[in-house]
């Protein structure tokens, strides 16, 4: 069932001459499938099939969307085994994990589709004409959201199933009626293709107009790059690092039509522990933060990179049973050599800057491709001044800071760059009486955590995932939950508009049943 | 009253060595006062002030910045007459003008003032924890729209008062929780500085913290630069020319941090006129059109400056009729020198253009700083072919296109930028029939308009002023209206929060009495 060739819209084409293979990093050696390089025509073809499939895809009724999300659903629990097999062959990653991410990426599409069959996300609004108003008479007017048009989706290389081909961004851009351009993560192109047949027998399955997706091969730069500077691409989502993402945010802004780019990159998701609490719960926390700084070898975005506390006994006695305690976890394996390597270098960068010092550090005798988990220290002065030892290190990596007093550890915090996530670990008692810290930090970022680990990322309505600069290129949306669909799309009002040539979610008689603000009031009733 | 200093927060200061005047196009003559222009030190006390004033502003209630947003208003209706007459006499534009745009001041900032203090507006969402759930328990995860931070806004020449210190975009900021720094405009600085005073008196009265607002001078565009590549400053609002919004937006995006622009820029606002409606109602829909071309001398942003219809007898007729109509209006006075300058060179410059027929064209012999409203015709092809003829040339003008049929209609449509407002003036039993049409329309606008002229932009929350680049540099969002006020948040999330910690709108016990999303369903309920 992998071919290795692209699919534009629901064709499979491999026109190139470039290709590459994914790799298995348990067994340290290539996969056997070759992944053709999408050409520039290929691309161009793709982008032009989106573009005519825009207006029809874009005007579908809520239920007909919804039978679309659901049907992508069925097909990609219908490739079973292979699916799981194939994911684990090309991220290293155990088949608990595959199978965790397969449940999230089916439940991301199914809460999409309830969200679109229910209909009232289009901020249906309506404000009645006052023809008899002086001076001047007032109009009828009506807004809802319509889509951007087609949206470019970059697979991420650490969630293969819920943040690539039918993941979070594309999901949410299907619900918005945007169809999709797939720019599939080389290092799990075999997985990509296997979701994206799925997505193609759904489109026939339920009818959608060809070219609302396509899923193009690349092991470099040029097809992002290409896709995101066509002029029919509307708008583009990418989860990733700073680098990349930045790279594709200048691209899309200096265009002659700028796009948005919703880029979810970096993170070090500062955790700052009251004294209070380290002097209470020092020895639990060191245990649950070695586990935390350990999950998925450190790969995910929300992974707690850096910790900040008060120069105390306490403190010392923390970091001493962290570092013992995240020892004693047994390595495991990264997504593919290249994250590993990056992993290695930016760690020896850390490493060798001054005043660093190493507390734990896994001996080097592991396995190929697996990562030796890391635990340094800091005082407060030493990271206020040297901005390299902010920057992440994607992996099991932490950085704990010594701060004098309170006063540096606000300043520290006010200093940071954006952040998705920020926890502070407190007794209740104590919290109150640090809120210029909770107000320094929330400041700075997306989430705050009370009590918690920011690894685990709820997909639910009141889930923020993104933050200030560069934790995300536009701090006012999310890339997780529901609420993630408002990337993709944007408000049309109608002017005295006939009622019956309206859109449904806008009719006098609200055949939608859907809530709507109508003269200034939430109500589902009929105008 | 006027002094031509600056307001940085709440003192005046005028350390600059440069100054300018402003004009009164109407005399022809320049007015007296001196204004200084803003200091690089003078930029960088204004927004370090808005940066230390903004946490405490950023969490005041709603009732307080409501107040706030009153006074605003009350200290605007003060300044009464001096108000009225400096307006007029640096605008050209006449006291009844005057007024009706202070009443829509006014009435936006009481607008904002309603919608805070109600509270809804934060789009509070709540999760509540699942302990039990397996395999892992489900935390407790609520979600509110917090303020960006320091808004610079940039005044709009054509809205000395409804779009410049205290018009839509200060209004919506100050609602948001964010302090403003405005870059007022050098055509009206001393309306600017009037206004300014009012909001100085206003912050005194209601105890807002000094640096919520400062008001800057700046005859070029230095200040406005330094402004929006401030580190402090996190987003920017402008309405005004597309090179000038444009070169914003690029600053904006080369930042180390960017930081989000809404640039509400140019416009031709196309007018389709089916053959039905031409047919029965020629005569007529010239007069309506004259009427709107030349209203406030074409210096409105939804000005019609494209027509567009298909070649027939009845077409010919609405052309000579335009023309006939068009001429028969008093030219009025422009805004400024620059600005008919700019007009009439933009003009010469579509004038020139191979295939334009000149249709009307008002007598030379008008007074000084007065517009020659202007119709030219041109044939579908030649339109399609030349983009020159697609510029905006803001003031009375306007060409007619004739098109060769419905084919060449759409594709002339789809080949328009980004635009405010589409207009479509048919029959209604001829409407459903051009579907195409409208499809294409609505891709390419903002407002959708039946059988009415796009100049008047009601503010109300159905309202959408934005649309496509280059009508505006992100469509996701609108310039008029209470919804206007998302440019300007963002949304964070509390994972489990100690509930007497949280904010009002999130506690369990919903002591702001508002509308939250609460485990998925819509409710003014307590948790």
């Amino acid at each position: 069932m992998i071919t290795g060739k692209n699919f534009i819209g629901n064709s499979r084409s491999g026109k190139g001459d470039k290709t590459y293979k994914t790799f298995n990093p348990q067994l340290n050696t290539e996969n056997t499938f070759s992944f053709v390089e999408a050409t520039e025509d290929e691309i161009d073809q793709a982008v032009r099939l989106a573009t005519a499939a825009s207006i029809e895809f874009g005007t579908l009724s809520g239920i007909k969307k919804a039978g679309f999300l659901n049907a992508i659903a069925d097909e990609i629990l219908a490739l079973d085994e292979l699916l799981i097999k194939t994911y684990c062959s090309e991220t290293g990653l155990p088949e608990g994990r595959a199978m965790g991410e397969r449940g999230r990426t089916i439940g991301q599409l199914r809460a999409f589709a309830a969200l679109v069959e229910e209909g009232s996300w289009v901020e249906a609004s309506i404000d009645t004409a006052i023809p008899d108003r002086t001076p001047i008479p007032k109009s009828d007017l009506r807004k809802m959201l319509i889509p951007l048009g087609p949206v470019v989706v970059f697979g991420a290389s650490n969630f293969p199933l819920a943040y690539s081909t039918a993941g979070g961004d594309t999901a949410a851009a299907f619900a918005a009626g945007c169809p999709v351009i797939v720019k599939s993560h080389p290092m799990h192109a075999g997985t990509g293709e296997l979701v994206a047949s799925a997505i193609v027998k759904a489109i026939q399955k339920t009818n959608m107009p060809n070219g609302v997706f396509s899923n193009l091969n690349s092991s470099g730069i040029e097809v992002g790059s290409a896709l995101v500077k066509h002029p029919g691409v509307k708008a583009v989502g990418f989860t990733g690092s700073i680098g990349g993402g930045r790279a594709l945010f200048n691209l899309a802004s200096q265009r002659e039509e700028p796009i948005p780019v919703f880029a979810e990159m970096g993170s070090i998701n500062p955790v700052v522990i009251l004294p209070d609490a380290i002097h209470k719960r020092g020895a639990d926390l060191a245990k649950t933060y070695a586990g935390s700084i350990t999950l998925g070898t450190g790969q995910f975005c929300t992974n707690p990179g850096l910790l900040l506390g008060i120069k105390s006994e306490a403190l010392t006695d923390f970091i001493n049973k962290l570092s013992e305690e995240i020892i004693k976890i047994e390595p495991t394996c990264m997504l593919h050599p290249n994250i590993i390597g990056a992993y290695e270098h930016k760690k020896d960068k850390a490493l060798s800057q001054k005043g660093l010092q190493v507390m734990a550090d896994k001996a080097p005798s592991v396995q190929a491709n697996y990562a030796r988990q890391t635990v340094t220290t800091v005082e407060g002065k030493t990271f206020l001044q040297n901005t390299t030892l902010h920057q992440e290190v994607f992996g099991p990596y932490s950085i704990v800071v010594q701060c004098e007093d309170v006063d540096q550890l606000e300043k520290i915090i006010r200093n940071l760059e954006g952040q998705l996530t920020g926890t502070i670990i407190a007794e209740e008692s104590e919290l109150a009486g640090h809120q210029k810290i909770v107000d320094a930090l929330q400041n700075r970022v997306g989430r705050l955590i009370y009590n918690g680990v920011p690894t685990g990322v709820e997909v639910c309505p009141s889930m923020q995932h993104g933050g200030p600069y560069p934790a995300s290129t536009d701090s006012r949306f999310t890339a997780v939950g529901i609420h993630s669909i408002k990337r993709w799309v944007r408000p049309i009002s109608y002017q005295d508009w006939p009622d019956k040539l309206l859109p449904d979610a806008l009719k006098n008689s609200n055949p939608l049943g859907i809530s709507r603000l109508v003269n200034n009031e939430q109500t589902k009733n009929n105008v």
